[in-house]
């Protein structure tokens, strides 16, 4: 993050200070928060877009913490304080907090004005390492995940990793699912490196976290800058998603973290990218093993039933002229495809794998 | 538009039909489109998307026809009707209506599944010469005009100007007002023509209209390819917009036309470039004359009083740090600036002119 450790007394040149402020645009910063970031790093981010920078206004908006407030009613709120503020199109939106506020922050830039700055400061491991890189923005819709949006790229994207000291457990995890999903998609050595560093990870040793932030931005940046608007090969990176989404639609938005989600549908999707005969059975132990060392979860809630996760994933983005098509391992460690060509009869032995009705 | 006039025995051959078919994408189609146009021609439109077409599919939302629904809720109905039919990023949505429907239904594409196909088939003849070209899109905030939405561009825009024939005389004149507009900001000889030919376009003669509409797209185009984003050009488009916007907000959306309110308010920016020197008497009054041929008011609304004007203005998107830059004519016929710098008393003495208090 932008912030120092010690607002009152920093020195001038404080880089991180600095390099806030380089991406600001115009005179006017509207930070988007939650309750819970807001009393952690608020007068921080603050202080740091504003010392020695006497020309710079900082308006704030504090938005209800969670997933289901990622919705057309909370979204209005930050266009009401923009409009209320006055701002105009040479100002900068900031987004302080995880994934949900990024991704509404994002979209009110998007949509606000048609189109303003907007910086990224992502504070938990889940923003870090995914939500925060790409620019993906938007919304819920209350029939399905992130329905609402527009592609739009952050200014710049600032991570410190200090804010992952006053992360929740379970939150970390919920990050570490989608580091995961970097080694099993694309890159095997990574994957292998997690495997031996999860303790370190889950210990929060600063440089194993700096290291899988790092990888993670890099292999994310890499797909990116290929298929920005998702035609193909960006899709990869919703491994687990497509039976993710449908669990956290299905349980009610908040019920389940995106990465707790994420965890049990990629056990699903290697489930049944062994039943399709396309990776080997130590693939698919070694992704339950490393998810299940994570503290995640490796199957979907009770609650979730065959007919509910076929009527919600019908809906999902991937859908194309009526075919689901999926992210699937196929081949060694490392390697995967997304596809609509497989058999149907694989998904059904998944779904009824893994629900009891 | 797109439907012939005797959908039920068409030549195969039909240009108007395969002009439209040939820019769906997908099978599956969402037609946007109000309460007033929908009986008029959902069903000739919905006739030429599928006729020796069987795979493609039409479903449609029907909004409340008026500015004063070009809101969130409404919008929301799209989002709503697109999600339920389980629409997917392949589908098309096709706006079949006036500028508030082409706004409303060009931000819905922009935003379902992060951008989907969007055609424009516009019904009147304010969205036949300028709204519907140039991919600007989006809804009301109650505080201000058009603040949120998106540059997205249509796949293509198709115009019958039979669809004129059903327009109210109040809809005619109000699209008038932006043709006009084009001859003040860029085409004199355009303007010219105009006053010679005012009558026939309010008798709705069809090569007048014709006329009309194709050199007010090719005004528009011109200035959109050289300037999509609004940094400097395309704001001349705007000429009476921002006095124009402020009046349909101060007044409440709906109650006077759009073109009606830039018509008074293009007489408004006409009379402040007068008092700034920047053109002579005989083009305001010019300017004055025929915009009151074409029976549009020509002086703002009773309720509307200075401060009014400058508290709804100070929040138009053409604010820049604090500074409001105005369209305003200056040098000969057909000439015109996007500047703050002006005297601010010229500003004053405009509003104070026009308004009672």
């Amino acid at each position: 993050m932008a912030a120092p450790s010690h607002p009152p007394t920093p020195a001038p040149s404080q880089p991180s200070k600095l390099s806030i402020q380089r991406h600001v645009h115009g005179k006017r910063v509207l930070v988007v928060t939650n309750t819970t970031v807001a009393p952690l790093y608020l007068e921080k981010v603050t202080w740091a877009l504003t010392h020695d920078n006497p020309n710079v206004s900082v308006e704030s908006v504090i938005l209800p913490d969670g997933e289901k407030y990622k919705d057309m009613d909370t979204l209005m709120k930050v266009f009401d304080k923009a409009v209320e503020s006055r701002l105009d199109r040479r100002c900068t939106f900031v987004a302080l907090g995880g994934g949900v506020i990024g991704d509404m922050c994002g979209f009110a830039a998007a949509a606000f004005l048609r189109g303003v700055n907007f910086i990224q400061i992502p504070t938990t491991l889940m923003a870090q390492v995914d939500s925060s890189v790409g620019g993906k923005t938007g919304i819920n819709h209350p029939l399905g995940k992130n329905l609402i949006g527009a592609f739009y790229q952050p200014q710049c994207v600032l991570i410190d990793t200090d804010t992952l000291n006053t992360l929740p457990d379970r939150e970390l995890a919920s990050g570490i699912a989608e580091v995961v999903k970097y080694g099993l998609i694309r890159d095997a050595p990574f994957f292998e490196w997690q495997e031996k560093n999860m303790s370190a990870l889950l210990a929060r040793e600063p440089s194993a976290l700096a290291y899988a932030i790092k990888r993670s931005c890099e292999n994310k940046a890499e797909v990116v800058a290929q298929d920005e608007k998702e035609s193909g090969l960006r899709a990869t990176l919703n491994l687990g998603h497509t039976f993710g989404h449908a669990i956290e639609t299905g349980i009610g938005y908040g019920a389940w973290l995106h990465g707790e989600a994420v965890a049990a549908g990629t056990v699903m999707a290697a489930d049944m990218s062994y039943r399709l005969g396309w990776i080997d059975d130590s693939i698919k132990k070694r992704t339950i093993d490393i998810l299940d060392q994570a503290k995640l979860p490796i199957t979907p809630p009770e609650a979730m039933t065959v007919e509910k996760f076929k009527s919600i994933m019908a809906v999902d983005k991937k859908v194309a002229d009526g075919l689901l098509r999926l992210i699937l391992l196929k081949g060694p460690l490392g390697s995967c495809v997304f596809t609509g060509d497989y058999d149907r009869n694989a998904l059904d032995e998944t779904l009824r794998a893994f629900c009891k009705s």
